[in-house]
């Protein structure tokens, strides 16, 4: 194994449920494309986790490993400098999370904010597969089995990170040393990208997203589609820029900022139509995708190759996660055959 | 890796929380050394499980991997016809056992009656380790891994076999055929030993326990001191058989089942006192445990020996489990790299 270098340690990754859209795009996929030259990289094609609430279509999450992958590639994260691992096939994560298991109480998993909003969200009610419930600790094998000292998040999942520090000092404790590091939660400055309706997320299951493999046309007719100031009927009309998903999308991926700022005075002002910013949205996001459409739908005739990445990728992954689990087994004193 | 042989695979194991003593020499041991000639024989060092109500005392749990070890080899288990295993070097347990908990709900293991009644005697309340929730499904993995179709458990333990068949019927449902056999329990006709103080349980943090390392002294004291009847002051007293533990062991022990039988009719009667009885039970308890003891003390001084035999089973084990893990992963339609 290659020793580590001294960039810090990242900690990334996607359940595998769906390919993944312009959400994905601006909330993560582009900053780790940038972080990747300054850090040690590690992306998660998370399957064993999205399993905890799809258990009922298995088929689903094992096609996404691949579809995920693509887009990973596509958008730029480059298997020279990022590894990029499936997480089912490093087994040192799941032996270490339920190893966490013993360090956590039931009753402190219950209480973890993320996973009452997600069981709310899911309507599981008393039904939430014990699976689930017990992911924080499977979300900290995962972080401290690379030593991640940096975990880019969603806000909503800041509470995952606590209880993950939570473990990492209990484990250090027992251990006398400080074994394991505590990670940083790098909640994205952007924020999170509306659906193209003006809901609060981008989503797939809910129709509101422009995947990565959209086309020229998809793109535009999404964009036409887009929610605005309902109150501008009229190009002269004063109109609002708070609230007006064409400018939330101008303000993620125009790089004019000067030009963006003038158009939203404009617009204040009236006099500027919604077709004109639409159109100029529009031709911004085909910018923005064209060439990671070609370059996925290029890498998807060539499965191979796909798969070689993953095999390098997790081995590489295989080798560090077993290292760790190896010194946590020995640091708690317990047998190794 | 060979054949899987057509005798019935049994699954059966301890956790590694300190050495075994009489109760399990009676209520396990030696059913174990009988069934290993007539079944595919697994035995797991159970450390990974001892773990979930254990977190704080890893070196316990470490040390006892050996100690219950010498303990089977002693007793007759044989490495020839038996297959040992180490349970924390088994990874497939705990990657089977993460894929188990998205099938069954936290509701479903909180009505287990068996966790039920064992966190009550722990005392957890709130604070029970997730750990400790979950192993159900830790056993249902450990059971299905070797594909074991008998358990062999107390009477207390059933429910954990009904919970495992609950797990093997949903993954077989989804997968479309029985690739997972339904397991039975093995509850010995022998019951339970009481304790030498005549409490239900022989434990050794109850400080009640003969264990299997015990001299002939530690024997004539611990006889000495056992529960008959406390109303049985005088020999010529007629006394008590029902829940006099030297009789309760006599039954367990004592080959010769006609003369037991005279021996509590003279009881009843009046005329036998205490001491005789108590002679003869020192002299049989002596002579079942003095091979043992000597045996376990030859075997310890051979660490390395113990080891290899360790290493043998495990890689055996791990054979299986893997290839299980294996089967459900296809089985069910997951990504295998």
């Amino acid at each position: 194994m290659s020793p580590r270098s001294s960039r810090p340690v990242i900690l990334t990754g996607d359940r595998t449920t769906g390919p993944l859209h312009l959400g994905h795009y601006v909330g993560s996929l582009r900053n780790r494309v940038a972080l990747q030259y300054s850090h040690e990289q590690y992306v998660l094609l998370a399957d064993t986790q999205a399993l905890t609430d799809n258990a009922n279509d298995p088929g689903k999450v094992r096609r996404n490993v691949i579809e995920v992958a693509l887009d990973y590639l596509a958008v730029g994260i480059a298997p020279s400098v990022s590894t990029i691992c499936v997480q089912s096939a490093l087994p040192a994560l799941a032996e270490l999370t339920l190893l966490y298991l013993n360090f956590v109480s039931v009753a402190r998993l219950e209480r973890n904010p993320t996973i009452k909003d997600e069981i709310q969200a899911r309507g599981f009610g008393r039904d939430i597969p014990a699976g689930f419930l017990c992911y924080p600790a499977a979300q900290a094998a995962d972080i401290t089995a690379f030593k991640a000292s940096v975990v880019p998040v969603g806000e909503d999942q800041a509470p995952i990170i606590e209880q993950t520090n939570e473990i990492v000092r209990r484990i250090n404790r027992q251990v006398g040393r400080t074994l394991l590091p505590e990670a940083r939660a790098l909640i994205p400055a952007s924020g999170r990208l509306p659906g193209v309706d003006g809901k609060e997320k981008m989503s797939k299951s809910q129709g509101n997203a422009i995947p990565l493999s959209a086309s020229d046309d998809d793109i535009a007719l999404a964009v036409q589609r887009m929610y605005t100031d309902p109150d501008h009927l009229r190009a002269a009309d004063p109109g609002r820029v708070e609230g007006n998903v064409v400018f939330t999308y101008l303000d993620a991926f125009d790089p004019d900022v000067d030009a963006v700022a003038a158009l939203k005075a404009e617009y204040r002002r009236g006099g500027l139509g919604d077709m004109v910013l639409k159109r100029r949205l529009a031709g911004i996001l085909q910018d923005t995708i064209a060439p990671i459409r070609e370059r996925r739908a290029a890498l998807a005739k060539d499965p191979d190759t796909i798969l070689d990445i993953l095999r390098a990728g997790t081995a590489r992954g295989r080798g560090l996660t077993e290292q760790t689990k190896a010194e946590v087994i020995d640091g708690l004193g317990l047998f190794r055959l």
